[in-house]
C-alpha cells in the first residue's frame, strides 16, 4: 500500500495553470499533488558565444528551490554563493530535455531561458519542472510566432517526465516525498508524445536492480507520461 | 493623474493569503496590486553565535526575486554567486523592521527566519514584503505558543510598510513600477499599528526635496499604513 | 549629559585636509573628532555599459574600513571574499548622495569614482565619508576644468551629511561610537547647501519614534549640516 | 565502421595499474584506450557531520580533469573558482556507484575519499573513473583490514561501468571521443559483478530513442561490463 | 644618475610614526619617501587550530593597497572577491619575516595580526611594510608586557627590509617607482639587526644576473638595512 | 647524514620523459626522485589584453597538486573555490622563470600556457616544475617552428631550478620532503644554462643565515643546476 493510498500506476492530481505571472512570455504553474513549480520562459535576442553566427537558436534552463519549499528550511543558494551539485544536475537535465523538443535551426538566433522555481516540494520536482517547462516553452514559441519573429513553430513534439521507483518491493509511478525518501530504486524518465525516450536516469539507492525490474519501471513510466501529456494538451487548448 | 487612475492617497488592492504553502510555520502570499511576494517564516531552535547564552531569541530575514518576476529577466543571484547590494539592503531592512515588532527576550533561544521571495514585481516589493512578513511572523509565533514552546506572545505590535513619493510634482502613496521608475523622490516608511515610526528611508532621485514635501509624504504614508494594518488584522482573524 | 561632554547640538571638531595623498585627482582626509576617512576621487574616461552613448557621465563610490580602524579587529573583506551588506549599503548611499550634487549631463562620458576608506572609526563614518567625498569630488571636477576636459563645472551644490539620534531620551547631533552603540533612534541626513534634503534614513533601534521626535532630529540635523558646509567651503578656498 | 576499426561490441584495450603513486591507501591508473585516469583512495577517521554517531562510514568521490588532458586546453577549475556542473554531476555519480558497492555499516566511523583525476581524455572518463575507483577502493579496504581497523571486508561486490551509444545508427560499446562527440544516443551503465544494475543514465543527443534501441544498448553494456570486471579481478590478484 | 638625484646607496627619507591610530595595540605609519604604509598590530587570545594545545603563539600578517594609493586606480580587492597573487605573496613574506623575529614559545597561546595597508605607493611597499610592521609588533609586545600577559619579551631582534636592484646597469638601494618599473634586477632583502639574513628574493626582470652582481646588491642592501634599523631604534626610544 | 643516504651535493635520480600525454604541444613528466610533475605546454593564438597590438607574445604558467599527491590528502582547490597563496606564489615563479628564457618579441602574438600538475610530491615540486616546464616549452616552440608559425626559435637558453638548504647544520642540495620539512634554511634557485641567475628565493625557517652560508648554498645550487641542465639536454636530443 502506498502512503497516499494510490495504486502503483496512479499519478497524483496534476494541474497546469498558464499565464500564472504577467511578465514572462510563457508562465506556467505546474502541480503534481503538493509539488508546485513555477516555470517561466523568457525570450531574448541573440545566442551564447559558442553559437554566434551559426544561424541557430538556443534553449537553456535554470532551477531553484525557495528556501522553505521543503520540510525543513534549506539554505538560500544565492546567500551561500553557489548552486549545489543537485541543482546544477537538475537544470542541465531540464535544458537537455527541452532542447530535444525543439528544432533549434528553426528558432533563429534567439535564446529561450526557462526558469523552474519550486514553490512547494513533495517529491518529483524535476519531473514536474520538465512537464511545466515544456508548456511554458510552447507558450513562448507561440508568442514569437504571433509577434512575427518566427515563421514556423520549431517545436518537434511535447515532452513530459515522470519518476518511477521501487517502493517496498513494488514498482510505483510518480513518487511523493514519503516514497522517494525510502525507495530502493529511483528513476526519472523523459519521453516524447510519440512514445520515444529522451532521458532515462535510474539509480539503485539500496539494492541493485535487475533488468526485469527495469522493464517494469519503464512500462509504468510510459503509461504515466502518456497521461501527463494529455494534461499538457488540455492546458494548451 | 496617476497612470493607474488612482487618487494620490489611494492604495492598490491588497490581499493577504495565509497558509499559502504547506511546510512553513508561517506562510503568507501578500499582494499589493500586481506585486506578489511569498513570505515564509521558519522556526529553528538556537540562536546565532553572537547571542548564545544571552537568553534571548533572534529574528532575521532573507529576500530574493525570481528571475522573471520583473519586466525583463534578471540574472539569478544563485548562479552569479552573490547577492547584490540592493538585495542585501532590502533584507536588512525587513529584518530590522521585524525585530522592532518583537520582544526578543520573550522568544527564548529560538530563531525565526522569514524568507520573502518575489513572484511578481510591480513596484513596492520591499514594503509588501515587510507587510506580509509580519503576518507570517505572527503565525509562526502562534504556532510556537500552540506547541507550548512559548508561554507568552513576544509580539509587541504589528508593523506594516508603504512607499510614498513625489510623482510628477504630486505626493502619492503606494507607487507601482510606472510611478516608481520616474518618481523624483522615493520614500519607504515602516510604522507600528500604534502610529509610531520604525524606519524612514527617503531618497531624492531627481531634485532634492523640502521639509514641507517630507511632511506631506509622511502624512500620506501614515494613513496608508493604517489601512494596510487593517488588512493584516482581517487576515489574522 | 553626552559622554563627550558636548551639548546636544554640538558637533565634534571637524577638519578637512585636501591633497592628503599625491596620486588622486581629489584626495581629502576628513575628520569628525576621532573618526578619520580618506576620500580619493579618480577620474576615468568612459562610462559603465548601461550609459554608453547617452552623452552623460557617472559618479560612483566605494567604501571600506581598514581592519583595525575599529575597537576590535574586523575581518578584512578582501580576504573573506566579499563585501558585507553594511558596506554595500553605505557605498550605495555615498554614491547616490554625490550623484545628486552633480549634473551628470555636464560631465561628458567620464566616470568619477570616489573611494572612502576609514582609517579610524568612532561613529559617523558614513556621514564623514559623504562630507569628505564631496570635497574630493569638487577637487576632481576642478582638475578636469583646469585640464580642459570640462567647460563648465557640473556641480550643482555642495552636499554634506550628519547623524542625529535619540540618546538617553534626548535628541543629539553627530553621535560618536559611545552614543551610537546605545542610541534608541539613529538617523542619517544628507542635505544640500541650499537646505534641501537628499537622503533621510532613520531607524528605531529600540523604541519606535514619534513624528515629534522626528521633527526635533530634523531640526538638529539641519543646523549641523549648515556648520559642516561651512567647513567644506573654508577647505575649498 | 567505427573510427577505430573496432567491432560494435569491442572494448578498447584496458589496463589497470595498482600502486601507481606511493602515498594513497589505494592508487590505481586505469586506461581505457587513450583515456587515462588516476584514482586514489584516501582513508580518514571520522565521518561527515550528518552521519556522526550513527555507527556507519562514508564513501565519497571527487573528479577533475587536468587542463590539457583534452584536445584543446580547458580552464583550470581551481583558477576559475568553481567546479562546473559536469564535474559535479560526474563526481556525484562516481560516489553513488561506490557507495552501492560497500556495506557502510561495516566500515565503522571512517570515510574513504576517492579522487579521480583525468590525465588524458579520449571519451569515457566517467566510466573509466568508476572502474578504476572501485579497484582503488578495494585496495584501501584491504589496507584497513591489514592494519586491523576493519574486521570484515565491507565490499559487497565489485562495480564497473561502460558507455554505450548509437553511433551512425548502430549500437556500439565503449565510445571513444570521436564516436562520443557525434553519437545520437549516449548511455552510461554501472553494474555489479553479479549482473545487476546500479546506475543507468541515457540521453538522446539527437533523435529520441526507442525501447528496442534501449534493449540493444543494455545488452551491449552488460557484456562489456562483464569483461571489464575480469580486468578488475586480474588486477587484484 | 637616479631619477631622484640620489646616490646609488642613498635611502629615501624615512620616518616612523608610532600611535598613528588610536585603537590598535601597535599602530605605526612608516614612510619611505612618498611610500606610506599604515601598520597596525592586533593582539587576540588563542591561536589558529593547527597550533591549539602546543603552548605557543602565532604571528600573522595581512596586506592591502587602497585603490587609489597608486598612479592609476586599482580595483578594490574586496569588491572583486579575492586577493590577488601579488597580495598573497607579500603578506606571506611579511608574516614569515615577523615570525623570524619572535620566539613564539614565549608568546603564550596568543595571536598577533599585523595589517599593512598602503595609503600611498611609490615603490618598496613590501619592504616599508616589514620595517613598519616590526615596530608595530614591538609596541604590541610591550603592551602585552605592561598588561601582564607576557612575563618576558618574546622579540629576538628587530628585523627590517630594503629593496635593491640594478637600474640602468648600476646597483642601487631603496628603489622608488620610477626605478622599480624599469629595473633589470629587483631584489628584496630582510635582515636582522644582528646582520643576518631572513629572506632574500631576487628576480631578473630583464637580463639574468651574475653572482658578482648579486654580491654587490647584498652589500648595498646590508648597509641600507643597518640605517633603517637605526630609524626603528630611534622611533622606539 | 641525509635521510636518503645521499652526499650533500648529490641530486636525486632525475628523469625527464617527453610526449607523456598525447594532446599537448609539449608534454613532459619530470621526476626528481619520488617527486613527479606533469608539465604540459599549450599554444594558443592571441595574447592577454594588456599586450594586444604590441607585436609580442606571452608565456604563463599554472600549478596544482592532485589532492593525494601528498602524505595526507589536501583539499581540492577547485572544490574550495580558490587557489591558495602557496599555489599562486609558485605559479608566478614558474611563469617568470619561463619568460626569462624566451625572447617574447620573437614569439609573435601567441601565448604559451604551461600547466604543472604534481602527481606525486616528495619535496622540490616547484624546482622540478620549472625544470620540466622548460622542456615542455622547448617542445612547444619546436612544434610552432615545424608548423611554420615561427621562423626563428625564441628560446634564449634553457633554465632549470633546484632547491638547496641547511639541514642539520649542513648545506645540502635537492631536498626531499624529510629534509625540507625540518630544514633551517630553504632556498630555491633558478639559473640559465649559461650560469647566470634568474631567481633566488631564500628563507630562514629557523635561525637567520649568514652571508657565508648563503655563498655555500649558491655554490651547491650552481653545480646542481648544471647537472640538471645536462638531463634536459639529453632529453631533448
Amino acid at each position: 500500500m502506498r502512503p497516499s493510498g494510490r495504486t502503483p500506476e496512479q499519478l497524483r492530481p496534476i494541474t497546469i495553470t498558464r499565464q500564472y505571472t504577467c511578465h514572462a512570455e510563457g508562465s506556467v504553474l505546474v502541480e503534481f499533488g503538493r509539488t508546485k513549480v513555477l516555470c517561466t520562459a523568457t525570450v531574448t535576442e541573440g545566442v551564447p558565444r559558442f553559437l554566434k553566427g551559426k544561424g541557430q537558436g538556443w534553449v537553456t534552463a535554470e532551477y531553484g528551490m525557495l528556501p522553505r519549499s521543503t520540510h525543513s528550511r534549506m539554505h538560500r543558494e544565492a546567500a551561500s554563493g553557489k548552486q549545489g551539485g543537485r541543482t546544477l544536475e537538475i537544470q542541465r537535465l531540464i535544458a537537455r530535455s527541452l532542447r530535444a523538443a525543439v528544432d533549434l535551426t528553426k528558432l533563429g538566433e534567439n535564446t529561450i531561458t526557462v526558469d523552474c522555481d519550486v514553490l512547494q516540494a513533495d517529491g518529483g520536482t524535476r519531473t514536474a519542472s520538465i512537464t511545466g517547462a515544456c508548456v511554458a516553452l510552447a507558450d513562448a514559441l507561440n508568442w514569437m510566432q504571433e509577434k512575427g519573429t518566427l515563421k514556423t513553430n520549431p517545436m518537434n513534439f511535447m515532452v513530459a517526465a515522470v519518476s518511477v521507483g521501487i517502493y517496498e518491493g513494488i514498482p510505483v509511478c510518480d513518487l511523493d516525498y514519503d516514497e522517494d525518501s525510502s525507495a530502493e530504486t529511483d528513476m526519472n524518465l523523459v519521453m516524447t508524445e510519440t512514445g520515444k525516450m529522451i532521458e532515462i536516469q535510474g539509480t539503485a539507492e539500496g539494492e541493485p536492480f535487475s533488468q526485469e525490474e527495469l522493464m517494469q519501471l519503464l512500462e509504468l513510466g510510459k503509461q504515466g507520461i502518456q497521461q501527463i501529456i494529455q494534461h499538457q494538451r488540455q492546458a494548451l487548448v
